[in-house]
């Protein structure tokens, strides 16, 4: 029996699903996950995609944490300001063997406090915001700094997923783990970064946001 | 204000839920994209990945659907004989723009009788059991053969979701959520299909599912 490794996901109102549930789904294959997704409560959280997801726990019933992965989505904006988000943030990232997240998700550590003096990944249209938090963005897909394990923008938690599964299991588990979900991605578009997409789609992309 | 597209995943317990969160994602920002969860009732979906997810409706409140995605999921070998699941594809099938699948959801398309003389894909471990219901395996990430449209192993469902946003949309708008959703894709390691990764680890991989 493999030792349980307890995996906790924050979902809020209009988390960016993917974020979570991409890494979730490569994670729950490490031998002894323990995947949680967590909330203040364990009603219905309403994700930016149109449905929901049921937390596993409440903050407070919440195991101390192996892995602790905060999401990004709009919601989070509010959630900066939520000292009882900040606070749960706070108690978990103290322990925590990996402290990480996905997208920004990033401010929200950094929001907590819990970034300071690390290099850090975002999404690439807020990824500058990091500083105001005493983070130094990095614009990579996956930046790693001491336990700090931080991804780029949404589909960038796969690859996260991947890299820690590697670090928890060995890289033959993460091999195998890529081979099950068949990760061999052919995006059928170029258009996955500012320099890919270029100056029009991007301008156009990051006026959605504001 | 663009007309609404009702957009259609069965969701079913044991689902892996990859296989329909990573295209629902993509295919929300389309613009007048209507997503439904959807299962027999409302009550919560145990997924593959120790989280559920609530479904939006249930079969018989279910909109006629201009795209009906079938994900697949260990769950489903049972679903393949449900009359009350089969009879909901197929009525669905019938009238939907776009009938189609990610992963194993080929074979319970093909189990509904849906993929008749159609070329599909289908995750590499079980793509030859597609011949049984009288569809021709293809080899590739992303099949499309007339109206039905069926993608590879659980991660294709990013690429399948991105190709048929610019169905729906046109190429820029498919673009703008590539950007937006930073899909450059890097895997830490290159094991992503039978091919890369190697016999020894695909045995290994395929002995894991019987």
């Amino acid at each position: 029996m493999p030792r349980s490794i307890p995996i906790g996901f924050l979902i809020y109102p209009r988390v960016t699903q993917l974020d979570a549930t991409g890494p979730a789904q490569v994670l729950s294959r490490v031998p002894g996950a323990e995947i949680h997704m967590v909330w203040k409560n364990t009603d219905p959280v309403e994700t930016d995609s149109g449905f929901s997801i049921l937390p596993t726990i409440g903050f407070d019933e919440c195991p101390p944490l192996d892995v602790l992965c905060v999401p990004g989505g709009t919601g989070q904006r509010v959630l900066m300001q939520d000292e009882t988000v900040l606070a749960f943030l706070r108690r978990q990232g103290r322990q925590a063997r990996y402290v990480t997240s996905v997208c920004t998700g990033a401010l929200l550590l950094g929001a907590a406090g819990l970034l300071r003096g690390s290099q850090s990944a975002c999404h690439w249209a807020f990824r500058e915001e990091l500083r105001a938090f005493g983070a130094e963005p990095v614009a990579e897909r996956i930046v790693r700094d001491g336990n700090r394990i931080t991804g780029g923008g949404v589909t960038a938690g796969i690859d996260f997923g991947l890299l820690l599964a590697a670090e928890l299991a060995g890289e033959d588990a993460a091999r195998s783990i890529q081979l099950f979900l068949e990760y061999d991605p052919q995006p059928p578009f170029d258009s996955g970064s500012p320099e890919k997409a270029g100056e029009k789609l991007t301008a156009a992309v990051r006026a959605g946001f504001s």
